[in-house]
């Protein structure tokens, strides 16, 4: 169970840190909230996500919490860490909710004072939507949440984790190290973004727009994209996702080649393949 | 209006047959079926999606039907009009759901008798699922129903393909020519199913099925598909479905590029116009 004595700084009210606020106050914690803008702020306020907050002359916010969860992208997350992690009392539980960790984990917990313990973590539960405005869609109950610890990282580190993510409601949560993390989200998540976005990209179909089906609007879904953070986290994973990328090409390459060979055979075999492979993954 | 005193057969009782039979014998049609499976005469007369059926010596049915419907997939559907079609008396009306148009139209019109008219058309409305037992789960609404016109069809077959397409509960019907559907098909729905299918065979990552989300099910759901009758479909419109791979695989390397070289800004650009085209088509 997390502690409802301590205050719970959120930095970073975007879609997601909008949500751990409101649910995290729903829930009887004492939350505030740092963010950059004046209308978040208000919005944060006004629907009882946050008791209190600020957009500026915030350090006495970061130096009177006892847990901070950063709700920021990775490159602002770095940024902010080195100007005020210094701030932050040694004692204190942090965690972000980045979409990749290799190039986070490390930097963050390098730039932080002794004492302080940052234990990384990743709610996928994301949407095509962002800002706090959203914050109420998301639902974190049928989401994945993956810890990443590091040697760095304590037993009673890892346990609040786990205990944050049962109070916002996951009902899956798992442990992974940075490095596993990156590699399970190239091909889970981000070769999926990449196929949409480039299915979108690739013609101007716009014509046959009256004549989509089901498999289009399926495939198509996450085409609607926050432009800003996921090339960061394209980039932040470029070696994973430039492998899983050349995988997928390997196997339309393979499926092309059978078209062009009339090997119905081969592609009954791919088809059936393919079947065999998703009813494994619906068991789960 | 179809005419309630005409008599409709379908050939071809699987998953769009058998649910073009119970809808209009619901809605108090005369509907009599052939299928060359036991199992699946015994199911269509004991749901009452048929009046009579046969899967064997089934001239009479042919010889006494005013309207035809194919169930059937291309291949066999060419095989049975050639085998069956001089039966069909003149006058009658005949349609089918084929998933692609170009190979199949022209066979069948030359196939059939003087004063038979084949008007082809297609219900945009298959599922992973095939078969009559799972029928009763199509829902015609929300799809598109594609009328295939050629020369040698009337304005009066175009009508009575309508009429049945609106009777069948289709609430969206365009006319389109054999050519412009196998384009049309082959960038809405074929090459989907052959990226879905990429996806799942492109590697083995079954430890990661504990971690999928929301993405990767969306993009994976027509992974689970009918390898039959899609090893058909792809091969009878392979021109086009090989054009639309390449147009898709020509955007995915683009994408490839700007990771490698860190183009931030190549990438943002691609997103913001993947978000464009997806916002325009969720207006249609």
């Amino acid at each position: 169970m997390l502690d409802k004595s301590k205050t719970y700084l959120i930095v970073g009210l975007g879609l997601l840190g909008g949500k751990y606020a409101q649910v995290l106050s729903q829930k009887g914690y004492n939350v505030t909230g740092i963010t950059h803008s004046q209308s978040t702020l208000d919005y944060a306020l006004q629907h009882d996500y946050i008791r209190a907050g600020k957009n500026a002359d915030f350090e006495d916010l970061v130096r009177e919490a006892d847990c901070i969860i950063f709700g920021l992208y990775p490159t602002v997350l770095l940024d902010w860490v080195k100007q005020y992690g210094p701030l932050i009392r040694p004692g204190t539980m942090v965690t972000d909710v980045s979409g990749v960790k290799r190039g986070v984990v490390e930097p963050v917990q390098a730039a932080l004072p002794e004492g302080v313990e940052f234990i990384a973590s990743h709610p996928m539960a994301g949407r095509e939507t962002s800002g706090i405005a959203h914050s109420a869609e998301v639902n974190f109950a049928p989401a994945n949440f993956i810890i990443t610890p590091t040697e760095k990282n304590s037993q009673a580190g890892i346990d609040w984790c786990r205990d944050l993510a049962a109070e916002l409601g996951f009902k899956r949560i798992s442990v992974l190290t940075p490095a596993e993390h990156d590699h399970m989200i190239g091909y889970v998540s981000q070769l999926c973004h990449a196929i949409a976005v480039s299915l979108m990209c690739a013609s101007d179909n716009s014509e046959l727009a009256n004549y989509t089906g089901d498999s289009f609007r399926d495939l198509t879904r996450i085409a609607h994209i926050n432009d800003k953070m996921w090339a960061e986290l394209f980039l932040w994973n470029k070696d994973n996702l430039i492998s899983e990328i050349d995988m997928f090409e390997s196997a339309l390459q393979d499926m092309r080649e059978k078209l062009v060979r009339d090997d119905r055979e081969g592609l009954e075999e791919m088809f059936r393949l393919s079947t065999k492979r998703r009813e494994a993954f619906d068991k789960k």
